[in-house]
């Protein structure tokens, strides 16, 4: 079935779109936690029951398959529930009360976070759902209060209208305001989006230059906004002499399962590995790579891959490892691409080496003394993760690897693989740039703090406070009361 | 006493400066918390111990006059102290654990946030010790774990290098890493610090002008860093008609109190004042105005508010309430200037009337409907505060017009004043642009976050881990352990 046809959004309908998510942003913030918590149920809901509905579709756009895509759904809903609870759990609220006299002689201040206003969401295109119209991103901003206008993929051509009809229909069920959520289409609508002065935040999951383009653009706006962009990431794994002599084979395989995940279209694909020279790990990868072609997301993205991994692995610098002939008939299926270099010539020119080449692509990269470690840890850009393969015992290096890996990195990982970002209150989904443009997650419970914004209220009379502040704490939220962490109310006048 | 010339610090210096900087970055941020608290509380005793020597050089600079500039000393004092306690406190570390298994299958995944790094920080003229080269942003910096660069005021010539060298001295005696603070000169060394690679956050507080300048070439860094400034205010106050009635001669004298408070010199300076007509209020700020000449901080300040003062007191659309002819004598040397307008006649101009005049000049607005004042609110830009004063009983326009407030400010006060900021756990100095480019507070105990980032460490052995992380909780800081909080140690295996 060839993909239909989308046009972009008319200007008309632009305008009425972001009339409706600025009147129902103060509708929005003004619901009680409990009922904004069940908007994000209502959607999850929806997601499931009409998940076969969806995920043909989304397949026919993307290639990743039925039981993925599946998976995926159920991984957006239980993302959205997550919200739900934490809306109603109410510490992201940060409810501090300082009552008259707290400081010194200071009067009663009161402070909380308030939603910023209507979010703009670009999602990506290789979790059409967990990171598309109802994905992370817009989860978080509806969780925190803030109407959403989402721009559609134009490589989700086939699922976007069907997905945006069941979030606003679920929505519309549920009692949400109008204006809750909308989608968008067109590139020059994008673009719109991030200067609008009605729009309070952007959040965009995509391409270093892509990203960096809008972000240069939400910079020259008369009043500038927050903008969150998840871009590039190498994901560099570290392999300790002591982990390739006790367990080598099995990180062998392991880094080539985790590169290969989801056809290496994964944002955490480990793109680079470094391991000790002499104990045959390149050998064992180069022999155990995987050359069955594998359909990446669309044409764009698979001819994008060939020419860089074609540029990577004709560099002087790096050996094949497993560079099999692309075929010529379809641009979007190709062959996975592995690559060695020393840490030696690494050195010598990073720039042109340590470069994300989205799709099946990695660099292995052997050194030889383990002086070498800290200083290739220092080439990585900033990265949303980093990993460590080491031993606990007899392995003095993989300590002061982590700790260096930490100012490279959001999420550092112990014996493990990138790929596979939880769901939950401690993750953190981001890192230095270019990994992301801020210093916040896009995934878990914290992603809500990016779409907030304090306001402290001075002497303010207890009937006209926001429920959150006022003295009962009915919402039985934890509160920071005259210095103290509490979930009572405030009961003594001080 | 003539100002000394100050040299711009010369390039092997700058260079010095920021090596260090960059190397004291991983010590400081390696530092138990009770020794970096302890820095904090050192530099605290430094100032108040040397504030007999440092006094009179600011006052030199500033006239602001000893007695204030004595109690400021105390308040910054004080705000280091303040700082120090809350980083022994330790929830802003915002420690949270999700042990495996805890969402669904995850690993084990413990997040908390790091320092950034190296902070340029640019204080401001009219608090030459709160908001100067130890001030508001400075302790939020150290307390974060960054060291600071900060940028010498150029109207702070006497005092800034004394300063500096108690400061430096102070961090020394107490052992904390060379290069934890330093001090350059010259508007060029400026500029350099918001694009060196080796400076990961700005913090500025002046004027909006100067900060979006600076703002705008952070943004064209290769790696773009968060560039917190706290720009221009004005600071809007609104006067029900029942509070006009009730206590309008109180308010009257409170507005004009507030409003010269430091010759108008405050950030939190009310600058346009809504008053009900009929009720004789312009008249009574009229009457009582002061016409004394007042001592603004340098000629340039002076000079500028001569000019936007009389373009302000021509504009067509006003009328004079207390307009005294300005002295030829001494540019830095001006008297108060206010005028009235009517809410119809700003409503036509509001770009031209509504704009921060430095100093001690005011706009006084008459609205005869209260209908009006809702209208009225939408017309000013973001603020740090926005005041309204009313009365609980019989006044139903307030409870309406402090919410709508809060969609323009970062501070709403209720029958109080703008001016004097507590500095505490629920204060927020900050607010929509272009009250501040960000987010965030730069004031209180929050101010901290900005200089912060988030990190995940998955699956770390707990010997490795930083100790806010570690079962034990040697800390016993709060931390957020598989969804709860707890200040309790992680004791039984999930």
């Amino acid at each position: 079935m060839p993909a239909p046809a989308t046009a972009d959004t008319t200007c008309q309908e632009y305008e009425k779109v972001l009339t409706a998510a600025q009147a129902a942003a103060p509708v929005l913030a003004a619901m009680p936690l409990t009922e904004r918590a069940g908007l994000l149920r209502a959607v999850a809901g929806a997601l499931r029951t009409q998940a076969d509905e969806l995920v043909p579709l989304a397949d026919a756009d993307s290639s990743l398959g039925v039981p993925r895509l599946t998976g995926e759904v159920e991984r957006t809903a239980g993302q959205l529930e997550m919200f739900a609870d934490a809306v109603e759990e109410g510490s992201w609220l940060e409810a501090i009360i300082d009552r008259a006299g707290a400081s010194g002689a200071g009067p009663d201040l009161r402070r909380m976070l308030i939603p910023l206003g209507p979010v703009a969401v670009f999602g990506a295109s290789n979790f059409p759902f967990a990171f598309g119209l109802a994905g992370g991103d817009t989860a978080a901003a509806l969780a925190a209060g803030c109407p959403v206008v989402a721009k559609a993929h134009p490589a989700q051509p086939r699922l976007s209208g069907a997905y945006a009809r069941v979030v606003v229909d679920a929505l519309h069920a549920a009692g949400a305001p109008e204006g809750t959520f909308a989608v968008v289409h067109g590139m020059e609508n994008g673009r719109k989006l991030v200067t609008d002065a009605r729009i309070a935040a952007v959040a965009f999951t995509g391409s270093t230059a892509g990203g960096r383009a809008l972000a240069d653009l939400a910079a020259t706006r008369p009043s500038p906004i927050p903008f969150y962009g998840e871009l590039g990431s190498l994901n560099p794994v570290f392999v300790t002499r002591e982990a390739a002599r006790v367990r080598g084979k099995e990180i062998a395989g392991g880094f080539l399962a985790s590169m290969s995940l989801g056809a290496g279209q994964f944002c955490t694909k480990p793109g680079v590995l470094f391991v000790p020279a002499g104990y045959g790990l390149e050998d064992l990868i180069a022999a155990e790579a995987a050359t069955a072609p594998m359909r990446l997301l669309h044409e764009g993205i698979g001819t994008a891959f060939r020419a860089e991994a074609a540029r990577l692995a004709a560099h002087p610098a790096v050996r094949p490892l497993s560079v099999p002939e692309q075929d010529a008939a379809d641009e979007s299926v190709v062959r996975p691409v592995l690559v060695s270099t020393t840490a030696t010539e690494l050195a010598r020119c990073p720039g042109q080496l340590l470069v994300e080449c989205f799709g099946p692509f990695a660099l292995v990269v052997t050194y030889t003394d383990d002086a070498e470690l800290p200083a290739a840890a220092d080439l990585v850009d900033g990265n949303l993760t980093a990993t460590v393969h080491g031993e606990q015992s007899g392995d003095p290096v993989a300590p002061a690897l982590l700790r260096t890996l930490t100012g490279r990195a959001g999420r550092v990982i112990w014996n493990g693989w990138p790929t596979g970002v939880t769901v939950g209150w401690a993750q953190h989904h981001g890192g230095p740039y270019p990994a992301t443009t801020s210093v916040h997650t896009s995934v878990g419970v914290t992603a809500m703090r990016r779409f907030l914004r304090p306001v402290a209220y001075q002497s303010v009379p207890d009937t006209v406070l926001p429920p959150a502040l006022r003295d009962a704490n009915d919402l039985r939220i934890p509160r920071r009361v005259d210095g103290a962490l509490t979930a009572a109310p405030v009961t003594a006048p001080r």
